[in-house]
């Protein structure tokens, strides 16, 4: 594979959960890896590394390195967070060792990593993105259900504070990192769900031990966790 | 891996040109199939039989089901294929084969096999969802760049008759099937990104040895391609 002799700087999406949904080339790399990144304290803890060592034990052999940072949503704060990972990997990098980032889901899809590929590239590094199963397509399949079909409009919502707004939207709707709003959630998506517009679905912890699945806004959890996934498919398309 | 013992009906994903890119889960499951399913005339035109026998060359030792089917919105005519489809696939779990159907990208995005699915449901039987890189990820760890991030939506717009509308969603919009209408597309584009508004970017037949990338509007082909992902990025988030 062409991209080991060029690139140092792999993001590696791992799935969600079932380290067989790993892809070919993800496991490749992390055995062609020098140093694997993590964004978690301790690797222990780190459910990109457990789901990345059940189908690649190899990782063990290699350099760990752990980054803890705070979750924020301030940008100053994060642009300082993103920018002291960056200088750790940069080291990595110049001493010409092959450093793979691991995320949860994709690198495409709401991931760290792709704050690091942006000041790699401003540094003239070349950048390779290893695709993973989203966790939205994974919790699609884990409750049996398509996304979208035929001209089904498929809306990614990381941010419930406009549900109302994002309701109307046609097709079918994905509810991300919604722990915190689950009661608000609920509220919202029982209007649609009574008056039959809308079939709700849940998965929390997908593809993991823990993983449970909820059919309807009455079956969903009072309390929200943070790997929990809302799935809303319109009726009014059936 | 306990499906197998259980499920005789497996939708697998082999994302969308890379052999490379198919899961773990994947491979094995194609392996302990007894029938693979193609959504082809021929096999040797099946994109995603090309892309597992790339991986999985004991696919030829397998059970080849080619299935021909016109590329139709009429949901009569498309009723009546989806079900000529089942009736096969019926007469090989009756025969308890173990049969596999291959999608392109991912089987619950756009995907013929949740026709299939919906009915094998409804006949009592248990269906296997095997998730696969769709081609929105693909493309955009082909270019390089992510999807979204942090409370960035993600819409993905199967039919750009409302492009209009589509274009004023927050986020990141994804405009699929575009191969037709190539040249309203770059139009309605054109206006906002000469704005400033937003950034274009289009990959045709990602993953393969024929993919291009295409980066802003002018960029674009004039003949659209069936396989060609278009990635809207909305500017004003930055």
């Amino acid at each position: 594979m062409d991209f080991f002799n060029e690139c140092y700087l792999n993001g590696i999406g791992v799935g969600v959960g079932d380290p067989q949904m790993m892809t070919l080339k993800a496991v490749n790399a992390i055995r062609n890896s020098d140093v694997i990144c993590l964004p978690r304290k301790d690797k222990e803890q780190c459910m990109a590394y457990k789901i990345a060592r059940e189908s690649v034990p190899e990782i063990d052999e290699k350099e760990i390195c752990c980054f803890e940072f705070e979750m924020t949503k301030d940008r100053d704060k994060l642009d300082k967070i993103h920018q002291n990972i960056y200088d750790t990997v940069r080291g990595f990098i110049d001493d010409k060792k092959i450093v793979s980032f691991l995320t949860i889901g994709d690198p495409t899809v709401y991931s760290t990593f792709s704050y690091i590929a942006k000041r790699a590239k401003t540094d003239g590094f070349e950048v390779n993105i290893i695709n993973g199963i989203t966790s939205f397509c994974a919790c699609a399949a884990s409750l049996g259900i398509s996304l979208c079909d035929l001209d089904d409009e498929l809306h990614i919502i990381p941010d419930v504070s406009k549900l109302k707004e994002s309701l109307k939207l046609p097709g079918t709707k994905v509810l991300m990192k919604c722990a915190r709003h689950i009661e608000y959630i609920k509220e919202c998506l029982w209007k649609y769900e009574k008056e039959g517009k809308i079939e709700v679905y849940a998965v929390s912890d997908c593809g993991s031990e823990d993983e449970k699945r909820f059919y309807g806004t009455k079956d969903l959890p009072h309390e929200g966790k943070y790997m929990m996934t809302i799935i809303i498919k319109d009726r009014t398309l059936l």
